[in-house]
Formats: structure tokens, sequence, C-alpha cells
């Protein structure tokens, strides 16, 4: 018979302890929406009250088919739950559901709260009873709950029921220090269960400090708990939460898991691009070795792997990567890569043959160019201009003769610091030599720097081309940096748009960032050349 | 009664099938050096004859307590093991151990090696007797073992026995395809050490693509296998293997492990410092969320964790992390607190009272400097600069009269594209200016853009400072772009090092990423001459 399973995520609350995340409210609606299109029950979007960013989210919060959580704390102590300002600022954002974290462990309450071990559990009584009173659903987050229990087992427990006779709907046992092994987490665990608590009203989470919070979470589902708490690719404090990115895949790919639960998971094929998408919000590059959804996850870099997989992917994969939607990564060239490119290449409208020679060219270089540093899965329009020159189908547009960019700061007259950037570009067009100048001065007078200096020289004067460009402008402009040191490269992502809404990526590397952006933008006026239809001249 | 566990490190081996790994000779002595010292039981170093670099770290390999071991395959069907060139190879390293992989699953023999499950037994029989006739210590690696075993565990287990009875020291059960979940690994080796298999002639081997490679391990232990495999940072192919980083200080430091075994370790105080300098040889960015060793496993991020910690440590720590050479962190952010700062201060060893009005007015100025996009919680070196500043009590070293970056891009006399990037730079030191000016050409005659350049200028001549940043190197350099389009702003995070093992973030924000940069190497300077303690000239 199978059971419900329950996920509960925490990426836009716990996961935004993570050291260095700081989301704004229009990226907590984004990933509010992917976790909701993945299908998990519970989305914790914040604490409201607590900073202005969680305030203006919930405040335009979108509508989800997941239960939208906000999250608390207990009332504090000397003062009636109708009284607590903190926790009217939680109800106040007006979710279906309620999350508060409260002491479980005598040494916190005396600790941090420095209250008596009864007014504790009074708070978690009046605080859970005043949210169920107001209609709310209500969920309690035991927090140091395996730390309290090894110390006083009865009271830990007695915590947990007192918010559960007021009414929560779940009490979740948070291994918050990350400490706990899964053994003992599984022990406790059922320990618990044995002591009155209804497994279907048990939730588990927990952090990654031994490297066990998956493990702990399975543990905590083998002894009978039904909701599990964790983050998109594991974010959150310290060594982060369990990350949900690797439990879906088990839950739904593994047994015991995949026979005994239903969940509300809406499959997993856009797993992957959920996790790389997460990771483009953060700029972070996407992690090589993170299970599932890694892009080093399911690439073969041994030799006998490899040929292994050639004759048979089961031999060395535990599971199909196209399931989560990722990709086998063998280093070297197969049909199956050239059967993609075709198909990659007649989405953009360039028709190649299945023999046509230039095909394991393309792949040849497309593999030594991402050594280099560029990645074209997010540069369509770069990898489009790749393959048509490969092809020997790419038009002469322009030549670039040289450019420079000067960039100077210094003290004016008032002895303000004022910075000008100034880009010289030289375009040779058809034997006719264009030079142009630009500044980059932005609508407030401050300098916009170097590579706003040189698309607006480049912008400037395309001769023949300069009408084609003119309804063309920048969207977004991303820079990675591969290696580490000043010395290493950088990678330049252009977005660009155009009045009949198109919107296209190019890429640029270079050691030397302003060289990288300048190959990205001159890649961007090249695609819109070509898709405008324009002659060269 | 305490047991002896035995700790097997395959960095060298299967670490090197990371993708993007590939260390040289040299590379490998160090890092066997490095793994004697923390008193691992084996270092597995390579297979030699497989490609030249393992020859060569075979043929002037480290003088090492720990057991020196070669790793290689079972010989081939149809031909003896004295006459296969590949074990041959093996032999020749001259090493003290050997450790041969060989097929254990029924689906593999046939589809890999394509001959029967009786000359797969005889492989194994056959190749370990070689090894120990050769007077060397022989470790069977069983390849895909659990999956073998789920499907035929007879089989499976006859592969064991026939290793054990031509007399090998272990027999390693391998979660090759690291598809296996924690529960059965524990089912299975338990089955194992039913069916005749002495614990301690028994190992571990797993990988990381359910997330659960520790908590595999800690069940094979469970179960009493005795040697454990892994590798440091969990390198290894696709997901990774088990990592002893991590492994390693829940043994010595957690229960039931510190009491009941005893290990050739030798302490954990090294090993944080180990973790960074095999990233350092990398050339990787330290894992933030690594557990134990990362750059935030005790990083305290929240406020009101940050608030406790200042008045116990133990409130949300698992362990102290000076036991692993490790450091709390409390980060600054815009969910901070008044305590969280000045435990944030303290730990920079800035003590600032209680009511000091600085307090409010330094919260206040990272907050409207966060709006503005600076982030300091990855930069806590700008942070105590501002705060210094804030307290009245920043000295002031020099001052930037100005600087001047020029990037030329043009042909050269060949016709080949070439790029030049100059920096001028002139500095005010106690009334005296310093004029300084250079290029940005890498080892190989590119161009390293205008950010190398400004660093080269900058660390040129700074007159009386100028032994105090001559140990002083870049280590990492990141870039986001908040906001969109070209004129959106930028954030530059710089991580410096000296010589004395520090590391270092400051961050700059411009519109001009170049003027961004600059601000971030200009902090970093700064904050190095304080923590040297250099007085303003």
């Amino acid at each position: 018979m199978t059971q419900r399973l329950y996920l509960y995520d925490t990426t836009l609350r716990d996961g935004q302890q993570t050291q260095g995340v700081q989301f704004s409210a229009d990226e907590k609606a984004e990933i509010a929406q992917m976790l909701d299109a993945l299908g998990v029950d519970y989305i914790e979007g914040g604490w409201p009250g607590a900073n202005p960013t969680d305030s203006d989210f919930f405040a335009s919060a979108p509508a989800t088919r997941a239960m939208m959580t906000a999250f608390g704390m207990t009332k504090r102590a000397g003062r009636s739950a109708q009284n607590d300002d903190v926790l009217a600022a939680v109800l106040d954002a007006g979710t279906g559901a309620v999350c508060l974290v409260g002491k479980t462990h005598p040494f916190h309450v005396h600790e941090a709260l420095g209250i008596s071990l009864q007014d504790n559990l009074e708070n978690i009584r009046a605080s859970v009873a005043h949210v169920v009173a107001a209609g709310r659903e209500a969920i309690f987050d035991a927090e140091h709950f395996f730390d309290g229990y090894a110390d006083d087992a009865d009271y830990a427990l007695s915590c947990l029921h007192a918010a559960l006779d007021a009414g929560a709907r779940w009490v979740v046992l948070c291994d918050t220090n990350g400490g706990t092994l899964p053994g003992q987490v599984g022990q406790i665990t059922q320990q618990v269960i044995a002591a009155g608590v209804p497994g279907d009203r048990l939730g588990i989470h927990c952090h990654d400090d031994t490297g066990n919070a998956v493990a702990c979470t399975l543990a905590a589902i083998d002894a009978r708990a039904r909701q599990i708490q964790g983050t998109l690719n594991g974010l959150g404090e310290r060594c982060g939460n369990a990350s949900l990115t690797t439990l879906i895949p088990t839950l739904l790919l593994k047994q015991p898991y995949a026979s005994a639960f239903t969940t509300g998971l809406q499959g997993l094929a856009g797993l992957t691009r959920i996790s790389r998408r997460l990771d483009e919000i953060l700029n972070r590059a996407p992690s090589r070795a993170a299970p599932y959804a890694g892009t080093s996850a399911f690439a073969h870099k041994a030799g006998l792997h490899a040929s292994a997989i050639v004759k048979n992917p089961a031999t060395y994969e535990h599971i199909d990567p196209s399931l989560v939607g990722n990709e086998r990564v063998i280093p070297m060239s197969n049909q199956a890569g050239q059967s993609n490119l075709r198909a990659r290449l007649a989405e953009a409208g360039i028709i190649v043959s299945r023999d046509d020679p230039a095909l394991p060219r393309i792949l040849d270089l497309v593999k030594t160019r991402e050594d280099a540093g560029y990645a074209y899965d997010g540069a369509q329009a770069s990898f489009e201009l790749l393959a048509l020159t490969e092809l020997g189908r790419m038009q002469h547009f322009f030549d670039v003769e040289r450019y420079r960019v000067t960039i100077e700061r210094r003290k004016n007259a008032l002895g303000k610091r004022i910075s000008v950037s100034e880009a010289v570009v030289v375009v040779q067009i058809g034997g006719q030599r264009m030079l142009s100048v630009s500044e980059s001065i932005g609508p407030e007078g401050d300098d916009l720097g170097p590579v706003n200096a040189l698309w607006r020289a480049l912008a400037k004067d395309l001769g023949p081309y300069q009408a084609a460009i003119s309804d063309m402008h920048l969207t977004d402009f991303r820079v990675r940096i591969t290696g580490a040191g000043v010395e290493a490269t950088t990678r330049v992502n252009i977005e660009s748009a155009d009045h009949q809404g198109r919107r296209w990526s190019t890429v640029g590397v270079s050691p030397n960032i302003v060289d990288a952006s300048f190959e990205a933008l001159v890649e961007a006026i090249r695609w819109k050349l070509i898709r405008d239809g324009i002659g060269a001249a």
C-alpha cells in the first residue's frame, strides 16, 4: 500500500542563509514558480518582518498550487501570542501555512532564551494555537531536536506534544547543528513515533555538516516520518540543507521508495534545468559533482568505463541521465553527437545532410572551444555562427581592424572622483574604413564603463549595416571567471534583443575581460545581420 | 574493546578520474606526502603502465610510512598471470601492496569481458595468487559488487572467496556505479560477513551518485567492514568517491566510532590545510559547503544563530572548528543585528563596546551599501575596513590620485590579432607621489587584461609598504552583474592570499567593471597592511 510523502522546500528561507546568497524579491518569485512546477507540497518563502526583501516577496507572492508558508518563531515570553509583534508580522503575510521554530533542548531554553522549561512549553502551545485560531495550517520546527532528545528525551517529546495538542498539522525534527549521524536519526525518529507522535504528522529537517543530510533524511523516512524538508541544490547555512535536487530523484527512481510512496511531484525531466537556473540566478558555476544534476554526474572519463558505456550505458550508470534532464558526457565524438548536432542546427533553420564532412569538424571545434572556456549551451547565436563558418555558409560582413579603450579615474577640479571610459573602434567594410569614438556616460552622468563605451562606438557607424542594427539593444550581460586568480580566463555572455521581439545570446572568451566582451558584442551584431537577411556589402 | 580500522586513500587513482583533474608526477608526490602526514594506511598511487604520469610517479615515489599501493586489473583470459603484460607493469612498480579490480557481476562478465563466469573466477584466483607469490600484499576490488550481489549473490560471493582463498589480505566491496543506498549497503555487507568473509579482511568503496557515499561507508563499518576507501575532498569519477576529508573527522570525533576504533591517523588539526592545499594544486576555489573543511562550514549567517554563538559556540556548532583546523565565520549581511556585528568584529580582533554609537552607523552603512550592490558576507576584509573607518580606527596608508588603463586590440606586423593592456597608477604616500606603469602579459605572451595590469601597476611600487605586500597574491576573482543590460552595476569580489596562509576577500561595486575591480584591489592591499601591523607612513 502506497503512502503519501510530503515535500517541503525551504530554499527561499534556510537556503538564503547560505554564505554569499541574497535573493531579491523577484528572484524569490521566480524560484517559487520553479518549485511549484516541480510539484513540491510546501514553499517556505521567508520570514515576513525580518527583512524588507522577505516582506516584499510575500506582499506580491505568485499564486502557487503548493502551500505558501511563512516562517517565524514561537512567541517570546512575557507577552501573549496576540501581542507578539514578531508573530503578528508572520501572520500578516497571509499565507495558508505558518511554520514556527521553537526550542526543544533544555540547554538552549536556558542558554539562548533564559526562561523556564515550562514557559517554553507554554510559548509553543500558545503560538501554535494562535496560528490555528487564525485559520492557518500550523507547522512546528523542533529546533535542535536530536541534541535535545539525547540530553532530555522526555522534555524534547513534551515540546512535540505541546505543538500537536495545540493543533499543529506537522512537527518537524530538526538537526539544526547538523552533527547527528543517520543511525541516530533513524533510531530517535522510531522512538518518537513509539512515544505517540504519528508518523504522518512528523517531518525531518537535516543539515550536511557530516555529509549525511540526504542519508539522515532517508533514515527518518525509513522510520516512518512523512514530511521532508530540504532546499534546491542543497543551499543552506554552513554546509547546507538536505538537497531536494538529490532526494527527489532517489525517492522517485529508487526502491523501496519508488513503490512505497506517492508524492505531488510532477516528474523529473525538468530537474537539471531547475538546478542550473538556480545557479544562474546565484551567478555560480553549476556544481560538477552534484548527484543527478551535476555537469559531471554522468561523465565517464576512465577509458574502460567509456568504452563499456558505448556498448551498454547500464554498465556504468546507475540511472539513465535523461530521466533527470541531464546528459551523458563521454570525451569522444560519436553518432549520437552528430545526430544531436544536426537536430540543433535544424532548429535554427540550418539544414545539413547526414554525411556532411563538416559535422565531425563542428563537434571537434565545439569541444576544443569548450575546453578553452566557451560554453555554447547558453550561447545559441554564437554556436550558429561557428557552425555556419565551418559549413562555409558564413557571410563576411565587416572586419574589426583595431579598437582601443581607455578608462581613467581622477579627481576633477572640485576634488570629486570621476571616471571616464572612451572607446575607439576602426572597422573595415568592403574596403572602406569607419572610425568611431564614444564615451560611456550614463543618465546620471556616471561612467558606465568600457563595455558600454565599446558597444556605443561599434553601434555608432556600421555604414551599410547601420539601419539593421538600429533596433537592437543589449538586455543582459553576464561574466564568469573560469579557473582562478586574476590570470583566470573570462567568459562573457551577452543577450541582445530587437524590436521584432527576438532575443539571442552570444559568448566571448579571453583572459582580458574587455576583449571577451568585445567578441560577444561583435557576434551579437553578426547574428542580427544574418537573421535580418542583410547581404554582405 | 577497540578494533583497528584501516584507511585506504585513492585520491591519486580514482580521484584522478574527476573531470578536469590531471595530476603531474610531482603533484602526486606532494599529495602522497600530505596523506602520509595525515596517517592513512594505504596510498593508491595510480595504475603503473596505464599512462606515463603514473609510471613516473612510481619510479620516484616518496618514501612513506603508509603502504604504497599500485592499482591494476585482474589478468585477461587466454594467458597466464605470468604472461599478462598489463599485470606485469603493475608489479614492476615495486610497491608493497597491489590492488586489482575484477568483475563480480555476471552481466559485466558477459557484457564487458565476453568470457564465462568460470574463466572470470579463474582470472581472479590466478591474479591474486601471482601477486602473493611475488611477496606483495594483495587487495581485490570487487567491481559492481552490490549490483552483482542483487543479481546473483552466490556468484558475487564466489568471486570474493576466490580472491581470499588465493591469499588476498582484503576484498573490497565496490559500489562502482554509486547507485546503492546506505540501507542496502549495510544489509549486503552483513550478509557477506554472515557468508564467511571475515570483517577484518573486508573493505568498502563508495561513490556519491545519490549523495550517500559517506553514509554508505558508515553503514558498511556498522556492519563490521574494516577497511574504508575514499579520496581527499571527495574527488572521483562522476559525482566523486566517499570523501575521507569528511569521514576522518566523523570517525575520530563522533560516537560510536571514536570509542570503537583505533586508526593510524595522526590527528585532525591539519585537515583543513590539506583540503585547501589540494584545491590549490587543482587551481580550484575551496568548496564553501564541504563538511568540516569548507570555508562556510562554520559560517553563521542567521541573526539568531550569530547572537547565540556569541554567548556559547556550542549552541550552533556540532564541533569546535579548531579541531579540524578550520575557523568560525560570522559574515555580515543585511539580516544581521548588532550582536552579530560585534561578534564579527571581535572575531577580527576589533573589540567594540556594546553601547558604541558607531554600531548602528555601521549597520546602516552596510545596509545602504548592500542596497547599492555591495555584499559583505562574501567580503569580510572589506567589511572590516568599513567598520574601522566608522570607528575612527582606520589608518591612512595612501591615496590613489588617479589611474588610467588602456586596452588596445589590433593586428601586429604579421597580421596576427594581439591585444595589450597598460595601466598607469599614481599614488600619494605621505606627500610623495609614486607613478607606476605596467603591462599585463601572461606566461605565454597573451594579454591578461586590464585588472591584471592594474594589479601589477599597484603592486610595483608602494614605497614604504612594498615589503608588506610582496608576499601577497590574488587567488580568485568573481564578477556579478546586478541589474540588467550593459548599463547594469558590476560587483567584483577578489580573494587574496599571503605566504602566512591567510586568505581574505574584498568587494568593489561600480557600473564600470574596471573601476569596481580597482576598488577591490585597493581594499585587499589596505587589509593586508593592517593585518601585518604596518604603520601608516
